[in-house]
């Protein structure tokens, strides 16, 4: 046997120097010595050629123009029409494409997506890769149980507490619904408290009606500190789904949006069709037309205010055809949100798009290919904004706490792929390859080099193992999923960082019927 | 709530036209229909750059120039001296580069690997990918006893006759040793006989010493129906690890290599240093020493069999800096395989290098999202062959049944992201999007294209889960892990399609010690 195994490349090496490298691996890296940050830099993967971006955008240029959209609100459209928009007789309102071309000039380009701490604040520039939670989902998932139970208004803080502490997850959208608010009202409230009293970075959240949006705007205001320092540094930006594919606008979601842009809180402009329902099967017809949607978008956000913080949000989903039912694990999902990012880069706006979806009920193994699957492509790709990213289950219908924790790992890989291959002298390493060969020891374990290097150019998993399967047996086996569960339940055992001062939340409670005890 | 989510993407639709797409999905797709198939080309995501691929090459070139390789064996020595190289006197071989860049121009580029049913043969031309087993786990891994054991000759036919049966995975490479051989010769003879009585698809394989390559050769023809035969279509290669990293030629492993050659059998050069412990650390430098080593092989193999098909098999692996342990689940690898990808096409060389192999000890979440981290950033790199693609735990010690199993559904959804997006009038949609809008229900389920591309756009999951919560818990909660073993169990208990006709059997049984029972 010994014979074979040492012909063959598969035998772990696990010899030599192991003492000094234990001793050089000293406390957690600093910032200058990571290995991946937020706002990576993507884009080495193209799925389209740029042929295919150019007609991709004619595309949606024709649909614009030829189709348009139906259903916008009077003021959009006497908004829209002033910048040159053209309603038809059939209701629909049209854009040439000279109005298209025009508001994409005066659309905002790099912006920054504010947190409350300053030092976690996301700058969208070109290909900048940041990960983070999104959805609705309207349940938990109980995996001690193999259980899905209704999610509440404190499964929701507490995924936002997680989130907080997740080095890899960049903001929280929020990811559920909690289905203990029956009112609406209280729904939306309770979501930004809950959200905001968990973390301090980025968040995400929609509104039910436009006339949620000024009580939203004033507790953002106290917890800011008032309107002006909420206004500098906008900290909560508004997830619209301005449109119901094919082509129609929201009506009352582009209220909302309006009263958000007015309360000077970023919006993300959302287009959500379903690749064969509600959008074409293919993947290039779901990418068109939610270009279209989106550059309408860009043209009723810049009409109203020019240059007003917008995130392109071509979001188009897949179906299962056999059953209808949606699906967000598949490998055709991955393209589509690949082929947004590509998109994006070509208008040069700031984008984002769905990923990291599991179908599986479970984080089992089907969870991991899917949640990866999707994650690494839209981190290559260079999309700006990839939600949905962490915590996802049954194709939207579950968030998964445990699952979120290990999205942590699954995002850290993705992201030191998102950063990619250095080639310069010291990484082709020819100096060394003759140290090595011509003087040295033959072999690199204990080079200054690989010394050197170990925390900057390395992602370690936090829960993943990597053990031997004698080190593991030594170690009774653990179980991925009740690592994982200690993670979440060490880290829901301490207070949030993120909570409010004593004062704010007493304001805050005496303003608002918060449902959340802290 | 229902307000609230009739705002929101991220509700599945469920509703409409069921019963009609029900009807629609008929048998399984024929050939014409199919989503996927081996071959897909590759090479939409490039992880290097122009500039930095000659980089690469150049740092190469001057490796062999200036520090060269050490122990070729005699024989090897006077061809590749007889060609240009130059034998210095630290014994170094070393190799001028107009001589590498002549024997690239003689080797081997589009090569075809056969397979006993030629309908599996596999044309590796540019990024054309195909994806497979490999390695030399010496472990089963038992999942309903969460166990690892010693692994069998029975092991590695099963390991076969499972390949056999699933569509995406290409070929089988000999994934682990059989553990119950104590003797070199029988363990050599009795894989070939195991792993071809078990598929007839491509099959890979190493031997310890050259003296046991005539009498495989022997077993071949017999299986082959004479040599005229077997060397028409040789449908094994040989898996041969020719160097011992840092730039060492491995005597003994040259001489297999020179065997199998003069018997007509294709190579696999395979060079497999360690990032951080027998190859630089740093991804560049870990692929430039794998180039280097590779061209000196690409020089061996044209310089006694011109034109010879060879594979250019860069396989660095990466270590876990912390323990010295390999490691092949991370980023790190993903990206390694992949350059090495790009750098198989810089040549115009069919090339290989390993991906989808899980640190994990389980198929749990965490195998998942490795598997698919770097089988799917392969595949989009466009990587010919991808070896040890599936099945394999533990950082390549383990191998695991039902874990290959899964990997058909990984591997089969990363052939979709390869497959990619086809930007052309059908898909673009234009004509639908107007009739849908403009005319029609506003929706795209039931329309003739949608229906139409069902199978030949979207690839549907064997095990992996798509159902709602709801039907889930109807049907009493599948496990993923048991849905794999009871297909494993359904694929054993048949007879295996690749098994040898009794006369044959019979004449390979009297001529060599078989201890496979079929």
């Amino acid at each position: 046997m010994a014979t074979d195994l040492s012909q063959d490349p598969t035998r772990p090496a696990r010899s030599g120097g192991r003492a000094a490298r234990r001793a050089a691996r000293a406390a957690p890296p600093d910032a200058a010595n990571r290995a991946i940050w937020p706002g990576l830099q993507g884009g080495r993967y193209k799925p389209l050629t740029e042929t295919q971006v150019a007609r991709i955008h004619d595309t949606a240029l024709t649909a614009l123009e030829e189709i348009g959209l139906a259903d916008a609100p009077p003021s959009g459209i006497a908004a829209m029409c002033a910048a040159g928009a053209i309603l038809q007789d059939n209701g629909r309102l049209t854009f040439p494409r000279a109005l298209v071309e025009d508001m994409l000039a005066r659309a905002a380009r790099e912006i920054t997506l504010c947190a409350r701490d300053p030092a976690l604040d996301l700058q969208l520039g070109p290909s900048r890769v940041h990960y983070g939670t999104a959805g609705a989902a309207v349940h938990m998932v109980d995996v001690e149980g193999r259980d899905y139970r209704e999610s509440t208004l404190q499964d929701l803080h507490d995924a936002a507490r997680i989130v907080d502490r997740l080095d890899n997850i960049h903001f929280l959208q929020r990811p559920m619904v909690a289905r203990d608010l029956s009112d609406p009202r209280d729904l939306d409230l309770n979501t930004v408290y809950a959200c905001c009293a968990g973390t301090t970075k980025h968040v995400g959240t929609s509104f039910v009606d436009p006339a949620h949006v000024p009580a939203a705007l004033e507790m953002l205001h106290l917890i800011a500190g008032g309107e002006e320092a909420w206004r500098a540094r906008p900290f909560v930006s508004n997830s619209n789904c301005f449109v119901v594919p094919p082509l129609r606008f929201a009506t009352e979601a582009c209220q909302v949006m309006a009263a958000c842009i007015g309360g000077g809180m970023p919006v993300l402009l959302l287009s959500a069709g379903m690749a064969g329902a509600t959008a074409p099967s293919t993947i290039a017809g779901a990418i068109a037309q939610s270009v279209a949607e989106c550059l309408a978008g860009v043209v009723y956000v810049n009409a109203i205010a020019p240059g007003h913080p917008a995130i392109f949000g071509t979001w188009p989903f897949g179906l299962d055809l056999r059953t209808g039912a949606m699906t967000g694990g598949s490998g055709e999902q991955a393209l589509l949100s690949a082929g947004c990012a590509q998109m994006h880069a070509f208008y040069g706006l700031p984008g984002g798009a769905a990923a990291g979806i599991a179908d599986a009920k479970l984080p089992d193994m089907q969870a991991g290919w899917e949640q990866m699957c999707s994650n690494v492509m839209a981190g290559l790709s260079g999309l700006n904004m990839v939600y949905e990213a962490a915590g996802m289950h049954a194709s939207l219908l579950g968030f998964c706490h445990e699952s979120l924790i290990l999205g942590d790992d699954v995002i850290g890989q993705a992201l030191r792929c998102v950063r990619g291959i250095e080639v310069d002298d010291e990484t082709l390493a020819l100096d060394q390859m003759k140290e090595v060969c011509l003087n040295g020891p033959g072999h690199y374990l204990g080079t200054s080099q690989t010394l050197g290097r170990m925390q900057k150019d390395h992602v370690y998993p936090g829960l993943g193992n990597r053990m031997s399967p004698k080190e593991w047996e030594e170690e009774d086996k653990p179980d991925l999923i009740a690592s994982a569960t200690a993670r979440k339940e060490a880290i829901l055992s301490t207070r949030s960082a993120a909570a409010f001062d004593a004062a704010t939340d007493r304001a805050i409670r005496e303003r608002f019927d918060i449902r959340l005890s802290v």
